[in-house]
């Protein structure tokens, strides 16, 4: 008789990291369930990555939520008042860091989880190129966890605890690819840009697209995304 | 010269325990910024009700959200396959949990501070009458703001520090009635009733009715709220 395999809740933004992360957790021998959330970003080029590598990575069920994190405004992915940099290197939290994304996100996946009978979260999230947001760090992951297991059903009772997976946490951008490329990730269905063409094309300048170049270069691959230019 | 009050952000659902929050952040010098939340309750009369409360109390802005929680089901507040509890007593964690409901609503508030540059939410729970809800215990809320001030620029800034403020999480509800009435909340504008009447009185029977009407009876004062049959 076989047997019955975990859930898991992956989230999938349409981002290479998720993508990867969700092939992964294929690997790890769970039953995915991906989600994913509208809010109010400035394309809709994401999510219609995040449905491409949900179907070719034939996830159990796959659900889009709308969130309205642009109602608050206050970065340059979800307000349209403020400019998206493009050859930006300093120190400081980026303009593009949404307030509480993933804090929402997790809240989201973990309300999911506890309905499925899930205690498995995986999100795609990692510590060497975003340094800049702060709720991509360890830390924050940890006192997560924490906290959700005080916050649900399993907190309470003797139901097996709630873990966060974060299996990208600490690989480069390269690493992340290369784990990606052995697992069969088909990275031309997803998409990293901040700033994206009409057509979809990514615009090879930002932030994210210059990290995603270079973590092709270095893992001595080629990305078969779509570009406007390549830097 | 007039010194600039602080920003506080109050979840506010319209029931009792909210509204006498909010008048205890208004009391407590805060300029109050009112957040509230469509989720696919069985009824619209808490947001009215709650639009009642932020216009009486004179809040600086009242926002509603657009949360999708019925979408994952699992609770007899949002799956109307799930039938609402009368009359039950025990020690089980009800059916009318909600999964992760306050980690998401604390999330959307976490991110409106940031935002606002507020470093202080005020959530109307109380441990004592909720104690089967696992996210209304103030272990959970301190885990919450460990988190949050990890999630956020506060958290790898020389910034002031996030503060989750509990005011009613050790009050009976004969205590937060007291509180405020002292400070002029007026209840006839609130609603606790889990399944109210299509004219919005409140059901007198549920657990939330119940316990209101035994917090009023202790308090020795008359609850204003409207009902079909008083227990």
């Amino acid at each position: 008789m076989e047997e019955k395999k975990k859930k898991a809740v992956v989230l999938l933004s349409g981002g290479l990291d998720s993508a990867t992360a969700l092939a992964i957790a294929k690997a790890d021998g769970f039953e995915c369930y991906a989600l994913s959330f509208r809010y109010g970003q400035r394309h809709a080029m994401e999510l219609e990555c995040a449905k491409l590598v949900a179907n070719t990575q034939d996830v159990a069920e796959h659900r889009e939520i709308d969130i309205d994190l642009a109602a608050f405004g206050g970065s340059a992915l979800t307000d349209l008042n403020i400019d998206v940099p493009h050859n930006v290197d300093d120190d400081k939290i980026p303009i593009t860091y949404v307030p509480a994304r993933n804090t929402i996100f997790l809240s989201y996946a973990l309300a999911w989880a506890e309905v499925l009978g899930s205690t498995d979260i995986f999100i795609g999230i990692n510590v060497l190129d975003y340094s800049g947001y702060p709720d991509c760090r360890p830390e924050f992951i940890a006192a997560y966890e924490t906290m959700a297991n005080l916050a649900t059903k399993a907190g309470v009772t003797d139901e097996e605890k709630l873990t966060i997976h974060t299996p990208l946490i600490d690989l480069t951008k390269a690493q992340i690819i290369q784990k990606g490329l052995e697992l069969g990730v088909a990275y031309g269905d997803t998409t990293s840009c901040y700033d994206p063409a009409p057509d979809g094309a990514s615009c090879g300048t930002c932030d994210s697209c210059r990290l995603r170049l270079k973590g092709f270069t270095e893992a001595g691959a080629t990305d078969p995304r779509k570009y406007q230019s390549k830097v």
